[in-house]
């Protein structure tokens, strides 16, 4: 069993500003942690504490992610993955309204539970309910042996490190990483993906360190426009299938550190409403999706960034290396390296967190300690 | 069959300063006409066009409702009542994301596409989507003969006759009504509700239309406060349960006709990011359940109240007649009538569809013509 030890060192600023720049620049060595030692020799993935035989996980018809915050928009990126590999029907849920709705559960139910600290009180909640209902739990958390793992029937640990800024980073990073492998775990377990299939996948989830470190190595240009962007009222986000909740988790990000109106919307709900929203100057971060996965997205994505142009928007237009065609309809791009689709974002959303940490810094808030806020919300 | 006649007269604004203040003082009307004639006198409910036998409803494992903007709305609130009377499992899904992910569908599966035009393309190509993939289609819309309906297995017309103001109200509260007769239909059907349970919840909801009279009666402080919100640079909305998509929609409004940062949130995700962003003076609109169906949900969210209070918050609650218990922590209290648990989006969105146009009106706006939106959106 892979094992990490916490050390006091490691909770020390080293050089930068804020815990949350150092966490922010630690994500290419989280995501590696998480990943390592899951591929035996066999071709077989490994969690890290299975109660759970495979008999149990093929007969999952159903699972249910639940979290809150930053591990919500994981959950919600987890969804993609999770159909798309496995073909069950997945649904995402706040831990807070799960509960108090009546959830249709029963024990071919996977409850997913997505939290840091394995404290948060809400998700906590979600999971006893579940376990009640006889559903299988599942843990993905950062923190060995705190509650919720201790609870559930298979854990995965994020071996994250300790992340000390309030507002998540790594953590999600390496919780999107540990959902793609839940996804992998449970298309291998079912047998609707190949051990080689699986594997290819696995590799491909072996270079993105590199391709997250190519992201942080090119945030100069970010750190500017940050500088330049700290006097906006308001700054939207806009996403479509993965890049959705990383729109989303952008917009948290802005709302916790700068206290600023950050919104992030699925980009075909905007003239359905929010794009009332939009005046001469106004921001708006564009998350465009791969060219070479769903081109038909791509393409919609860039007529959404033509119609809040149209209004007076100043895009500012993450997309994919070598995607020219977004640059006529840009005011700043920053491309990221390419990436099958459903990985995107773990580089896409690098960039949202660098701009809203230095929007923070800009603006003279103490981006480590928010107002307002707790790291672990351990009560309900 | 039930049809209305829609004139030329009731296209004009007849005494009232905006289309949207007469539409939102029609809402009783409105619903009393969607829920007109649905009960047969041996105890059957019907809908206006049914292309689907009693054994395809039975054999409906699956709801998935597809719809954009405020009908996303109406969706998230049928959510609840459709698992709670049906205990088939339901998902709401924006109609945009709907169609470029991978679904998983299949000829048991019944997808609920709302729309008031029947013309939205993103709801249309989604239905298109789920009928390539067998799955039977349900329409709700309230425009005889439009595509979405000629285009279903089965239709509700929502009878609320013309809606001209782009931001919808009484399309959403008839739409509400809609989602409920739905989910009683598939509750009767499929022999999860005696006749005799049907008919008591249909009996309720003949009692809504003169509760939403009741609340309309009594919207002068809600008229006086939305005077003084008008310089507020954002209002946030909370609510738990079906009173968060209640919060939702109240800020939808918000944004799309006074152009504010206007923001709903699920109340139990506050402490997880978006609490920061109160400050001194925040107005904070609360959606307070009734202590009456679940009594824990209403004291939850009677805690949250006293969070943002606080920090600052100026707390605007919506509560049932009689529950004195929020009035200490209430900057300003908004009662309504008490309904049952599941119907009561239908009185408390009422309040906050007047605070938005009143206070859009007092910034200056055209309430009924909001900038960059236009009344059914055509194009993806």
């Amino acid at each position: 069993k892979f094992h990490i030890d916490w050390d006091a060192s490691a909770a020390e600023k080293g050089g930068y500003e804020y815990f949350m720049a150092k966490e922010i620049d630690e994500q290419p060595r989280a995501v590696a942690d998480t990943l390592l030692g899951r591929h035996s020799e066999t071709g077989e993935m490994t969690l890290d504490e299975v109660r759970l035989t495979d008999q149990d996980l093929r007969d999952v018809d159903k699972v249910f992610i639940v979290a809150c915050g930053t591990s919500y928009h994981a959950g919600q990126v987890a969804k993609y993955a999770i159909e798309h590999w496995t073909r069950i029907p997945c649904e995402v849920e706040l831990a807070s309204e799960f509960r108090y709705r009546d959830p249709v559960l029963d024990r071919s139910t996977l409850v997913v539970a997505i939290s840091q600290s394995g404290e948060t009180m809400d998700t906590l909640m979600a999971l006893r309910h579940a376990k009640e209902q006889k559903a299988r739990v599942l843990a993905i958390c950062n923190t060995n042996g705190s509650t919720i793992p201790r609870e559930s029937d298979a854990v995965l640990y994020t071996h994250g490190g300790p992340e000390i800024a309030v507002a998540s980073t790594k953590a999600f990073l390496t919780q999107l990483t540990a959902c793609y492998l839940v996804g992998l775990h449970l298309a291998q377990v079912r047998g609707v993906m190949f051990a080689d299939e699986v594997g290819a996948v696995l590799e491909r989830l072996n270079q993105m360190p590199a391709k997250i470190r190519a992201v942080l190595d090119a945030m100069g240009p970010v750190r500017e426009l940050a500088v330049d962007l700290a006097a906006a009222k308001s700054v939207l986000f806009i996403g479509r299938h993965v890049g959705y909740p990383v729109a989303l988790e952008g917009a948290l990000k802005l709302k916790e550190l700068a206290y600023m109106h950050a919104e992030g919307f699925a980009a075909g709900e905007l003239k359905h409403g929010p794009i009332s929203l939009i005046e001469p100057g106004t921001p708006v971060v564009c998350v465009v999706p791969s060219p070479r996965g769903r081109s038909v997205l791509r393409d919609k994505l860039v007529s959404n960034i033509q119609e809040v142009r149209a209004r007076g928007a100043r895009t500012i237009v993450i997309a994919e290396e070598g995607d020219e065609a977004v640059v006529p309809f840009a005011d700043h791009v920053i491309f990221v390296p390419p990436t099958p689709t459903l990985l995107a974002p773990l580089v896409t959303t690098v960039p949202l967190q660098v701009l809203a940490c230095e929007i923070a810094s800009a603006r003279g808030h103490d981006v480590d300690q928010p107002r307002n806020l707790a790291k672990s919300v351990t009560v309900e």
